[in-house]
């Protein structure tokens, strides 16, 4: 019989993949809690006209569709965002706002798997909808630098990249672009800082004709480079193109708000920042790693008009995801990687199996029932096997149930690290098994 | 723009939802702790053969499958098994044995939505790779009734019905069927108890056309109905019909476990259990509500020759599987739920917005990077609306930033629970926020 190999791009998680999953999910779910967010999830598959309708051609290009037995269109979830607007519109008059959730789903996209990129993925989301406030847009960004300085990275590892879509659109209709292009030229901006300098400027050729246009468009960025100056001198240089800007001041407002909260130095305005997905229209962001090797590390920003969008009222929401791999890359390289340690308390050792069967079966009850994790030998074998199996495994104790056992009941419990042991009642083990392994 | 709905036989968790969720999910990470087993997972989808080949027609018919782009035939997963054989044989020379591994799969089945039945849910799995003793049977079924144990059933309250498929296969060819005609005995079993007398003895007539094998059949169906004895005479009874059975000693072994675990009044011997899925070769058991009102909490069995049949070598092993959606049907019928509580620690209440942003963001920033909880209005609303807020939010403490913060920097920590409280400096609160909210 033929072995069937797993899918090209999915990962198999075995006991020391998944504790490292589980460590990443669990810092997740604890710096979401301690932000104020609450958690939710949705279906794995959705229709499929919910991504196709707004996230625009990169997510709707990269789907894993299938249709039902009713010759309804599903998909794959590619991203947790639709699902979240198609929840909060089928309750919002019922949902106390602003609405601050979170999520850790996985996720799945049709793309060709390469370095940071699979097939299938988690990711952290967070989301605060019914809020239009600076504070949200600053709330949502502290939120995810507050996980990455959890895990050990600092200002000198990672820099969160801000920018503002509508402060875009006005700058580049300043310069005299029409409303209608504005979309092109999101999505060649968005490509500028992946591409060579020269790639970038053919692409710019192909998506923009009107040459003194795309000069203009030069001119300002290079302008603007992220590069050179203070946020303050920044934003004066960006008040020239946009004089009355509102939106100049919200992202002013925003790098207060993150100085104030202590990240300040993660920070940087950065006029290439966009997005990809089509549905974002104020602040967006992503996180880097400074050394610029790696994909985002995370990405998000405004979506005001998602929710109505599809087919709900009109509700103002700023979100991130954080993707599992690129984030594990980085952890790696730094290495800040941690995991979810299972720890195995007792490991019950017997060399006469009536015994055990007696005394032993009836002990592991009892331990289990408390919440200790408790095990022993399928196999019956030789006592000093037992043991070493209970060494390999890292179990705490090993509690040895021997003759002595059978003739005055008496069980020694051995301290595997330390080596010491001690003998006492078998019946008195559950009581004195939380002092022992100090939970 | 019209509404998108979800699709049918999918649930959207809400945060109650999700606490709910997570309290079922949390509960079997903790029992497969306490009892040895380590968690592993696998993708979302596999290659379609994977379950074509070896899980038998029920589950093939339901399956959720999908083309690549390279047109390779994918599937989403409808149960674990199958992938975690995939995982064991990849890796089966450097896994140490017992493999006690287990998973809470989200799983998919295409099938038609009805009470106890969705089209995607959640299962805890866990199984036993690598000991073909007895124990590792005994310990499996001792896990899944440690689990419905620890959130309050009783064996008043369900039953645990425990066969032997091997034994069954020993009494049929001994009444004289064919090893050819087993599978279509066992698919007509499988139905027994699901279906109204009169409607399986027509499809009884209609799979099993001899007339004389089908009523020497029902002959001893009747003799070893469950309802009767103890199992030690069920047993013996049994022995009549396959006097060297080492499947009834096995099965006898597995239930002298159970009682010196102290369940053996959660168990029964009851014939009709053979289990839906193909792959089972040994012991097999279903875990039922008494009033048997619901579809089975859960299911499981050996299934000794599944790696080998994925391409790998003849590895014993046992497990089962307990989907969420049943359990959580009963839990609620017997008032059982319970749900992951998420706590806030601080609500920021402030009046005015400057003195907040001067003094209020950086004690958030402090209170959150020692692992608090703490959140404030973004709308800057009226301090009496904040506090509103913080009640409703269910807040432990609300830290009021007013005029006197500015002043001589100090804050008042109100317990909103007992309506105490205390007059602080603002710098102070961080290093006794632990004290406070007692983590």
């Amino acid at each position: 019989m033929e072995k069937i190999p797993p899918v090209k791009g999915t990962r198999d998680f075995y006991p020391d993949q998944m504790a490292l999953r589980n460590w990443i999910v669990d810092g997740w779910r604890a710096v979401s809690q301690r932000n104020g967010f609450v958690e939710y999830d949705g279906p794995i598959f959705e229709y499929l006209q919910l991504y196709t309708q707004k996230s625009g051609d990169e997510i709707a290009g990269q789907l894993f569709s299938m249709t039902d037995r009713g010759g309804r269109d599903l998909a794959i979830r590619p991203e947790i965002t639709p699902t979240l607007a198609r929840m909060v519109n089928q309750q919002i008059n019922s949902l106390a706002r602003p609405i601050k959730w979170f999520s850790v789903p996985r996720l799945c996209r049709a793309e060709r798997p390469q370095k940071g990129r699979l097939r299938e993925f988690f990711q952290w989301n967070c989301d605060i909808i019914g809020s239009d406030s600076v504070y949200a847009d600053a709330d949502c960004i502290y939120t995810a630098i507050d996980y990455l300085r959890s895990v050990g990275l600092g200002s000198d590892d990672i820099v969160v990249k801000i920018s503002s879509r509508a402060m875009l659109a006005e700058l580049l209709k300043h310069l005299g672009f029409a409303q209608e292009q504005l979309d092109s030229v999101y999505a060649l901006l968005d490509k500028r800082a992946k591409l060579p300098a020269e790639t970038f400027i053919e692409l710019a050729k192909d998506k923009i004709t009107d040459e003194k246009l795309r000069d203009k468009l030069f001119a300002m960025l290079d302008k603007l480079q992220p590069e050179d100056d203070a946020i303050g001198d920044k934003l004066d240089k960006i008040i020239k193109y946009a004089p009355d800007s509102k939106h100049v001041q919200q992202l002013d407002g925003v790098f207060y708000y993150l100085g104030k909260m202590a990240v300040a130095d993660y920070c940087e305005f950065d006029i290439n920042i966009v997005r990809g997905l089509a549905y974002y229209t104020g602040i967006v962001f992503e996180i880097f790693d400074r050394k610029n090797t790696l994909r985002a590390i995370c990405g998000g920003g405004r979506y005001d008009n998602l929710l109505a969008g599809l087919g709900g009222q009109q509700v103002p929401a700023i979100g991130f995801g954080m993707g599992d791999v690129v984030l594990e890359i980085l952890l790696s390289e730094k290495n800040l990687l941690g995991h979810s340690q299972q720890e195995l308390d007792f490991f019950v050792v017997y060399d006469d199996y009536k015994i055990f069967e007696e005394k032993g079966l009836p002990l592991i009850n009892q331990l289990r029932k408390r919440g200790h994790s408790a095990v022993f030998d399928y196999r019956r074998g030789a006592m000093g096997k037992q043991l070493k199996q209970a060494a390999t495994q890292k179990a705490t104790f090993a509690v040895i149930i021997g003759q002595e056992t059978k003739a005055d009941g008496n069980v020694t419990v051995k301290n595997m690290a330390e080596g010491t042991q001690q003998v006492m009642k078998i019946e008195e083990l559950p009581d004195r098994a939380e002092q022992l392994t100090g939970s």
